[in-house]
């Protein structure tokens, strides 16, 4: 079995962390598969998915941390040939755009703590998740 | 087919990398899947699992640079509002915890020097990797 | 249904962006599997395997960038045992190698912007990238 869906997401700044854990869990449940796996997939090239604690100062942590590994420095070459956001593409190339979740009696095997994680890293936006679960 | 098992762990030191491959590869051969896909995923947000060469002196470089572009500020906010590894939380996020891996003729694509690696970023602790292998 | 094949790629520089998005459209044509996810690997410790903006600018960002926050420096262990590029399995191991990604209707869900890029960090090398297709 195969199932299909999205997840839309509204992001209200230029850097953003959304828990778009319940998100996913509808879906699976809409997707009526109990063993297998997800594959969550963005198609934006300023975002990322990520796994990770679901904790408010570590995404404010996170929000911190990657403005400082890749800085918006004017003299990134995509900034000076017309771009505006050459860290946001950076950022979104490093954390990755496609996790892969297993699924087993029809839950989303995440641990205690661990959410799912949409980053904006160019908001604010209209995105979308794309989410594929293929089992039995 | 579908196959879910887990692979448990014991790390010893804070910062630590383990070769989990052979253990993956038992994994396999106990799914009887011969084609398809392995879902490898860690549930821990202190942790991270990834693909890299199996060489002890590059194991030691990646805890060394993982030091030291993620140190565990004091003023990181997670440590300031009760938290103790907030670079550990960081790490985990960046270095991923999910994994897909081919599955062909019974083993897994994996290049010649290449092995799967659990990192263990706040240990010592009892860890868990699922494993989820989808096939023929 | 099950699909295997492999892209070989040819790199010509030490660290060097190559678009793989045609090659991997044709092995879905090929595969004849409209609904599903493919799973793209590397099995080279010295390369990755990203997604992210089809735009020239940002692709000499990224080897700017990758370069930047990996040195080759000559105390890294790997390259004072033996080893002469402790940086590039080090940014391998950083951007990961292996995605997947969703297939619907026969193609793959790529953004407008989006393309699936092979990275070399130690050529030039041959290469290839595993792809596994799964689904109807």
């Amino acid at each position: 079995m195969v199932y299909t869906s999205d997840i839309e997401i509204q992001s209200k700044k230029r850097t953003e962390v959304i828990n778009v854990t319940t998100f996913v869990e509808k879906k699976l449940e809409e997707s009526r598969i109990s063993d297998g796996i997800a594959c969550l997939f963005s198609g934006h090239t300023s975002a990322a998915i990520y796994l990770g604690i679901d904790d408010k100062w570590v995404a404010e942590d996170f929000v911190d941390f990657t403005n400082s590994l890749v800085p918006n420095k004017p003299d990134l070459k995509h900034n000076i040939y017309g771009g505006k956001n050459a860290d946001s593409h950076l950022k979104s190339i490093l954390l990755g755009n496609s996790i892969t979740l297993p699924i087993t009696g029809s839950r989303v095997d995440l641990g205690s703590w661990q959410g799912i994680f949409f980053a904006e890293f160019s908001g604010p936006r209209e995105r979308k998740i794309n989410i594929k679960i293929i089992g039995e």
